[in-house]
């Protein structure tokens, strides 16, 4: 297997960049965490016209990301929520907000996230759950498991 | 200022997510992070055009992600490096990677992630810098930081 075909076929890094590696659908993410809930309240928070929107929170509901929940029966009205799935992608949001706030905010971070059980505004930080030292990319390297090793072999066999 | 001004103007995730919101670009930092540099090893590993390749690495550094480096005069020949800007990305693609482990990767993880000072094979998470806690969607809440809201203040008293 080359890499390209792990990065095609097997990465899962590369696959949830292929469902989360568009700005509309991000915008949208990022909106629900801050509390969007109602089609118009998230077209107008990011921005996107009715068909992308509408496009986009189909393909999040169909895979699994955000579920639509009834709110009014007459007239039929609806929201969208998060699913754990969908929750999941927290970090993913984060992480770019805070690059932005190192980055491009200019010294100003406009929205702070509240530990809530701190109580305090905090920047949350990725951590090795071992040690519990902050991890960068300097601290880290990859490899491919011994798992997906065997897996590999193991198909290689009964082909 | 609404909603809509804010995520188009202010916040630093939506210009984040303006900045990295594309497939093209998020595959290609991925594989910078797994230690690509050549543009036809990143042509290979991404699936890219040879077009589209080369767009996205001259928005990159044109952004301050990455640098081009020498690496022969002659034949004249570079290669690409993650600056510290474009370092500071990993929680971002690391944070796609384990969301993708976790619901995309059927209990096989492909690439492990080693702490290189613990020397074993981990999941980083997003932590409270403060109490150390791990931190998800739910224990976090939002708010528009008093620093920017004086700068808002300001910046109307002078229209």
């Amino acid at each position: 297997m080359s890499r390209a075909d792990l990065a095609q076929n097997a990465c899962t890094a590369a696959r949830t960049i292929e469902l989360f590696g568009d700005e509309w659908t991000l915008m949208i993410l990022r909106e629900m965490f801050l509390g969007g809930r109602r089609f118009d309240d998230l077209q107008r928070q990011t921005g996107a016209s009715p068909h992308i929107l509408s496009q986009r929170l189909k393909r999040l509901e169909s895979i699994g990301v955000l579920r639509r929940e009834t709110y009014s029966a007459h007239p039929p009205r609806h929201e969208y929520r998060l699913t754990e799935k969908g929750r999941d992608l927290w970090p993913v949001v984060v992480s770019m907000k805070l690059w932005g706030d190192k980055w491009l905010g200019h010294g100003v971070t406009p929205v702070e996230i509240i530990h809530k059980s701190c109580g305090r505004p905090v920047i949350p930080r990725m951590t090795c759950p071992d040690c519990s030292q902050p991890m960068a990319a300097h601290d880290a390297r990859t490899r491919l498991s011994p798992e997906f090793e065997t897996e590999r072999s193991a198909a290689g066999r009964q082909t």
